[in-house]
């Protein structure tokens, strides 16, 4: 039945089928979850490291797996479940069963006073530590007395897991699609990036003849990207062109542009041409605001060219990490939209040539049927839109400087831009530098 | 008579002596106006050009001279008549005497519903066709019946014709500029033109010892700029440090930049420079709103420093290519505030020499009486500019750049540089490259 | 007791103490001034250099002093004397004792019409006149007869005296700060100057291991540092990194800063930095609007790295240059502010190091006690800003361009670099060019 449903409602199924696992930076949600991706992508490769490896300033830590957890009332009801709620139990919890009076309890709690209604989520990944997250609600409620406090998990040398799908192109070259999957039930941060980077490699797959190559990512967070620089900096940073971190992509809310550290990359370019032109508006938010893996990505001496072009961003929403980021957040509209404007990035990337027009001065377009032979006052845009490429195209500005000097959707003018190639009035001139790596130009 | 009358009037008299003849892009109508500029400028030398010559990707169109044009109504009315105006048929009609039912008629019919009493201009250079441009009020009146059509022209091998004035300075680096001769009786585009440019060429030639050469051009559009540039677009690349198109120079409404392509030329410069000090307020369009023979000029791979410093510009004022554009539209006032720009423009080419101080730190200048020995607190603007002329006076700033940081008009700056050359309190050093061409660096 | 109060009392102070004092260009009270300013500082080197010694286009003006000098009217009583106010008498008057009639008298006498309270202040120092200032109030109610005038001066060969102290730092690049000690019973131009100059090389006397090396001048107005410029030029274009004029800094009105010449130095940037976060609000005034030394040290081929960031500008307050600028305008709390601005400028030069992060992707500060382990939504301002200065770190951008991008005042950031070096999370990579200059890369 799925399969006949519009696509956004699809990019919403998804999100609702991974939203109830109870996912952490290890363990067997993280598994779980990558297999139901992996029926969307078979090719999906799926990676286990070992506990103790270092990378960098870090070592992968233990894996965690955790059963039940609750806190029983002094008059032995429970009051807190972990499967209620998963944010309940504070993420890599040690195990833990003991009865303790309400002030001992109290500083293993977490709540928010400023949002009484929402369950905080709260981690201790590198450090042994254990507690339970709750409303500010319930835990004014809470009365003096002994409390029974149990987590049955497990913590212990064991794996992460991420998945990795690599689309060769006609290039090496290679455009980077992050997202995060150790994120336990909330929406818009995580599940929304799964979904949509799942239904956006679907389609890539449908697409033949890909420029580029593409590589996905599903990671946990930090320690994932991480590992998988430590492991892949190099061919990265000679290979890739241009990358997104797909998070926060499912509310419908306003649009937001994070750019990479220097700002000046072909994904910023992209990315504001395509939010420009797709999104209207949309909050341009500086560097500052990094929040997910592109903190490794754009780090000083990373220095990808990766972006955020996303929804509302880490921390600039209300139900941020928190248990209000629900299914209620994102919607098929909002999932969508976003799948679309990376759609449109990557049109924009593969797309992005330099041209140069082969008659000099204008060309007479009248005689090859490209323009209006009685001439009078008003003509149409496809006509405008073409001479203006022509007299761009000078074989030193690519596509997107000039749609943008145009002010145009790169996207529109591919039409174009074929009319011209079959009527031989611009040729390709894209250069490939000595690396063998094509690089666009800009004026 | 006419040479007393002030510069305004004759400028207006010469577009109201142009107006009337019949001009197209080839014919005699060319011939006559180019006669009657030749009366001004003596030395203009006369291209013919034979149809079927061969310029990039066009070839010089057939030769069109029309002598009579009319349409009968059913009652054997003259209607319409080429007489009255010789927009009423579109432009290279081929000959026809037929008689016809209104329904046949009314495909060769042009009007303008939203404007219904403007007749538009229309015309049909490169394919074989034939029509009648008339106000929709007229056209919403006729009634059925049959029509007697006459358009006796003559459309075959002749010649494009156009004017050629070389002003040879001290330098072979030269100045463009160009205008059209190939607009029936429209007078803000584009009889303006021809009549500032006349005048300007003479102004010109008063001068001796000019540092750049100039280059005066009437051109059919362009198949004119077109043709031109195949024959000298080597030269012009070499040589032309900026040029100014005079199009649409009439009107007294409010002043037009169009940049060049890149926008960032000495023209380009030296446009923004003039009608800011000239003009006060004035439309900054980008390079998408050209539309005369800048759009050859400043093609991909052409790319010469040509920019528009114009009044209304084209398809930005109503009466744009229609009758409406006609003697009540173009006055004195508006045609002498455009030679005036360009004189201002020319003026500002001429002196922006990069000059370097010759004493280091503030010369005294009250010995050499420039200053007031008895100091107090206010000093006038003439004292002040000079004193701010010499603290930037850097040798690797151009005087464009100083009047600019000054916020100054060039031309107001001349008579300071003059006393501090007879001072000896700076030196010309302008650079000479290697190709013995005089280059203006910027700071 | 001095020594006990709070420094902006003692700014205060050192202005009063200096403010009776009769200075000019050359003379005692030059001499008397400096006297004051090397209590205080007694390395300072006060040279003397003898009338007519040639500096570029100047010779230094003969020495000039003054005993008394008054005006007594037609009934023998003294109506203006220099005992008064100093400002009375046009400095560098030649000696006169003589009795005329006041409309000879007339074209002596100097006053401001819009001003009616306020002496104006004058010289003539490189044409021998005499004269007299006096308020407007005071000359309309002057009457017909003959007056006697008295001005016992001394105008004849002698010395230009002058301030110098030199700090030597680790390297020899230096910082310059240049004030004027030529200025007659005037506070806020110039006493404030020397004042909080004084001052602050007593902090900097104070601070061992310096950076940089620091040359503090006390100089008469234009003359003076030509004639320092024609004896260092070579030296301080090599070696000044960049400097401040310190004038017109004790008024607690807005602050101003004016860019060097070409706007874009170390000097600029540092003081635009200070302004930003130390001012909130200030006047960003052009180079059009220099008037002390910077006049000087700015000129077109001494290009020297020198700003003004001052209170109230030259010419930009009423009081300027009149007896209305004195005690009253000037404040401990202006003077202080100054100072403080120029605190955080030494502050910003002195440690603006380009650094290089150790740790390729973030560092895990967890495990350093720099990062709470337990994470949850909020961090604080410390824990951001560390991670803002590493993910910036590349080892180009120096300390200011990642303190602009943070938007946080480089000195709070301080504390966090300490931190980040102790942890050896960063490295000093600052570059040393070719001539042994340690150079503060851009980004």
């Amino acid at each position: 039945m799925a399969i006949n449903q519009p696509l956004p409602i699809q990019l919403h199924e998804l999100v609702k089928r991974l939203f109830p696992i109870g996912r952490s930076l290890t363990g067997n949600g993280v598994r779980e979850s990558l297999g139901i991706i992996k029926e969307f992508l078979p090719n999906l490769v799926i990676h286990e490291v070992a506990s103790g490896t270092s990378c960098f300033d870090w070592i992968v830590p233990e894996e965690w797996n955790i059963r039940e957890a609750w806190i029983e009332d002094p008059s032995g009801k429970k009051i807190i479940d972990y499967k209620d709620n998963n944010l309940h139990v504070v993420g890599y919890s040690v195990p833990i069963d003991q009865i303790m009076p309400l002030e001992r309890l109290q500083s293993h709690l977490h709540s928010l006073p400023e949002q009484p209604q929402a369950i905080p989520y709260v981690t201790s990944y590198y450090q042994r530590n254990w507690g339970f997250c709750l409303t500010h609600t319930q835990r004014m409620n809470l009365l003096p007395g002994n409390y029974r406090v149990v987590i049955d998990s497990e913590l212990g040398p064991g794996f992460m897991t991420f998945g990795e799908l690599i689309l060769p192109g006609t290039t090496p070259q290679e455009i980077l699609f992050s997202t995060n999957i150790c994120h336990p039930s909330m929406a818009n941060n995580e599940l929304s990036g799964p979904s949509v980077l799942t239904y956006l490699a679907q389609w890539l797959l449908d697409n033949k003849n890909l420029r580029y190559s593409y590589r996905i990512l599903f990671l946990p967070e930090t320690i994932g990207s991480i590992y998988y620089l430590s492991q892949n900096l190099r061919y990265l940073q000679d290979y890739c062109v241009g990358g997104f971190v797909v998070s926060c992509v499912g509310d419908a809310r306003c649009y937001s542009y994070i750019p990479s550290s220097s700002g000046d990359t072909l994904a910023d370019r992209v990315a504001l041409h395509v939010l420009k032109h797709h999104a209207k508006f949309f909050h341009h938010y500086s560097f500052l605001n990094r929040g997910s893996d592109e903190r490794q990505y754009c780090n000083a001496r990373i220095e990808l060219p990766v972006v955020c072009m996303i929804r509302s961003a880490y921390g600039k929403y209300p139900e941020y990490h928190t248990s209000l980021d629900n299914l209620d957040l994102v919607s098929p509209e909002g999932l969508y939209g976003s799948y679309q404007a990376f759609q449109y990035a990557i049109t924009c990337m593969e797309n992005n040539k330099t041209w140069r027009n082969t008659v000099l001065c204008e060309p007479q377009l009248g005689k090859r049927g490209l323009y209006p032979t009685l001439y009078a006052r008003n003509k149409g845009a496809y006509t405008q839109n073409m001479r203006h490429i022509l007299v761009y195209a000078n074989g030193k500005r690519d596509l997107l400087t000039i749609a943008g000097l145009i002010d145009q959707p790169l996207w529109e003018l591919l039409p174009i831009i074929d009319d011209l190639k079959r009527h031989g009035l611009i040729e390709d001139v894209t250069i490939v530098n000595q690396s063998g790596i094509e690089k666009c130009e800009r004026d």
